[in-house]
C-alpha cells in the first residue's frame, strides 16, 4: 500500500484544496501516512492563496487504484464528484459540509459532517480535538478556504461557526482578515483571459435531478457586465459541453461577489423549470437573482425540487 | 413541526434504543426539542437495562411524516433498516458506527460515523465534547449498549475506545462492570420460555452467497447444552422455515457469552461448504467453534468465501 491519498472534489476550488492540505497534516501528525493531493490544478483564486503561503500546489491525480492507495475525501462524498475509480478503492475518512447522496461504502468509516459553511471550518475543530497545533501557512490556507466559500462571511451558507473560525485562523496566519480576504477574492475574478469553456468549468458540479443530468457551473466576479458580454460564447460552449458530456440543462451562476447578487444563463432542456424553481422569468435566456451566492443553499435545492 | 425523533433500527437492540435515549438527551440539554422512540419494543436484555436503570422504554413509532417531525438516526443509516417513510423526511442528523449505503439526503446534515464497536461509545465523546454531563442513568443504558455490541469486550468488533468509554460510563453508573454486564448478557439468553421458530427469528439476517440463498441466526446463551439439547425441534424449524422461504442452507450460530464459543447447527444444502470454511467437520450436524462470537466478522467472511 501506498500512502493515503487525501482528496476533495473535481474541479478543486480553495476549499477542495486548502482541506485536503489540512487534514493531510493533521492525520500525518496522528502518525497515519498520507498525501494531500487534487483532481484538478488550482484556480487563480487558490494559486493566490497558495502562493501567499508559501504551499505548493497538491499533486494532480486521475486514479487511486493505480497507485495502490487508501483514500480521505474532503469536501465532497458524491462519487460523480470525486476521482474516476472511487468506487473501486477503500474510503477511510470523509469530512464534509454538503448533503450526502449517489455514497456508499462496504466497510465502517470515519465520516465527520457539519451544516456549517466550509469543510476548514470543521477541519478546525479536528485540530482541536486532536490537540495538534496548526502551522502558519496551514492556517492561512484554510483561512483562505472560508473567506471563499462564505464569499467574505456574505453567503447564506455562512455560520456562526465559520466566521469564528476564520478570525482564529487569521490571527495564527497573521494577516488581515478583510484586506487578505478581498484581495485573494478578486484575484479569483479574472475572466477576461479565459476562453468560454474553460470559465464554465472552474466550478462546476453535475447533478442528478429526478431523470435529468444537470450542471451547474458558477463564476465570481466584481462586474456582471464583464461576464454577460460574453453570452454568445458562453451559450455556444454550454451546448459542446452538453453535448459531449449527456448533461440535459446547463445552468450558469455568474455571482457579484460585491453586491451580493447573481445572474443565471440557461441551455438544454428544463428552463421552464428554472422559471419555476426561482419563481422568475428568463429573458434571453438570463435573470438576475437577488441577494443570490450559494449554489449549494439557494440554487441546488430549488431545483432539486422542481425536478422531483 | 413536533418534536424531532430521535431512533435507532428496526428489530431494535440495546445500541439502538441505548444511543437514542442518550443522543436525544444530549439535544435536547444542546437546546434541540426531542423525543427519543424506537421502532420496535425492547428485547428482554434491553429491557434489564431499562429496569435497572429505571428507565422507561421509548415510545414505539411506525412512521414520522405523520407525527410532521424532523428525524436523527443513531445506530444505522441504511434506509431499509429504517423508519418506512424515511425518504420522505428531513434527517437532521446521524450518529453510527456501521458502513454507509442506500442513505442520502437532500440537505447538508450532521454526520458523525466512526469505526469503533458500539454507537454509545461516540455519543459519550459529543457529550464531552459539549461539556455535557451525563446523568446516572443515561451513563447506565450507554455502558449497557456497549457491552451488549462487544459481548463484554470480547467480539473482535470491539476497540479500545470502546473498552475505555464502557469503564468511564461504569464509574458514572455507579455499577461493577463485569458482574452488571454478564447479569445484563444473561437476561438476553433466556431461551428456555420460546418457541424455536421464535428462536431462529431472534436475530437472523439472510444473504445471498454465489448462488445459495443463506440464513445465518445467531442466539446468546450461558450453556450451550439448554440449547442444543432443543436439537430435534430446532432442526425441524429450520426445515420448515427453509421451506416457506427459499433459503438453501440455515446455520443457526449457538454463542457461549462465558466462554466466547460458538456452537453450529447446519441445515440444508452445502453441509461440505460449512465444512470447508471453518476447517472442521460437522458431527450430528453440529461443529464447535473455539473463539468464534462475531456473525460479521467470522461467520460470513469465511463462508461468502466458499461460496463464492
Amino acid at each position: 500500500m501506498s500512502k493515503i491519498l487525501v482528496f476533495g472534489h473535481q474541479n478543486p476550488d480553495t476549499d477542495a484544496i486548502g482541506a485536503a492540505i489540512a487534514f493531510s497534516h493533521l492525520q500525518n501528525e496522528l502518525g497515519n501516512e498520507t498525501e494531500a493531493v487534487a483532481l484538478g490544478t488550482p484556480n487563480e483564486e487558490t494559486q493566490y492563496a497558495l502562493d501567499h503561503f508559501q504551499l505548493s500546489a497538491p499533486r494532480v491525480v486521475e486514479s487511486a487504484k493505480a497507485e495502490n492507495a487508501d483514500v480521505m475525501l474532503v469536501d465532497h462524498n458524491e462519487f460523480q464528484q470525486s476521482i474516476s475509480d472511487i468506487s473501486e478503492v477503500n474510503i477511510l475518512a470523509v469530512v464534509d459540509h454538503h448533503r450526502i447522496a449517489n455514497f456508499e461504502t462496504a466497510n465502517p468509516l470515519y465520516y465527520r459532517a457539519e451544516p456549517v459553511g466550509c469543510t476548514s471550518t470543521i477541519i478546525l475543530k479536528l485540530y482541536k480535538e486532536n490537540q495538534v497545533t496548526i502551522p502558519k501557512e496551514i492556517a492561512g490556507i484554510m483561512l483562505s478556504a472560508i473567506i471563499s466559500d462564505t464569499l467574505l462571511f456574505k453567503s447564506p451558507t455562512c455560520t456562526p461557526e465559520d466566521e469564528a473560525a476564520a478570525k482564529e485562523l487569521a490571527a495564527i496566519a497573521e494577516v488581515d482578515l478583510t484586506a487578505y480576504g478581498l484581495e485573494m477574492l478578486k484575484a479569483g475574478t479574472n475572466l477576461s483571459d479565459k476562453s468560454a469553456a474553460v470559465l464554465l468549468d472552474l466550478d462546476a458540479k453535475s447533478f442528478p435531478m429526478g431523470s435529468s443530468n444537470v450542471r451547474i457551473a458558477q463564476v465570481n466576479t466584481v462586474d456582471l457586465n464583464e461576464v454577460m458580454d460574453r453570452q454568445a460564447e458562453l451559450e455556444a460552449a454550454m451546448e459542446e459541453e452538453m453535448k459531449a458530456n449527456g448533461y440535459d440543462l446547463f445552468v450558469l451562476v455568474v455571482t457579484n461577489i460585491l453586491d451580493s447578487d447573481s445572474e443565471l444563463l440557461v441551455a438544454g432542456k428544463g428552463k421552464e423549470k428554472v422559471e419555476e424553481a426561482f419563481q422568475t422569468t428568463l429573458t434571453n435566456n438570463r435573470a438576475l437573482l437577488k441577494g443570490v451566492v450559494s449554489r449549494k443553499k439557494q440554487v441546488v435545492p430549488h431545483l432539486t425540487a422542481v425536478f422531483s
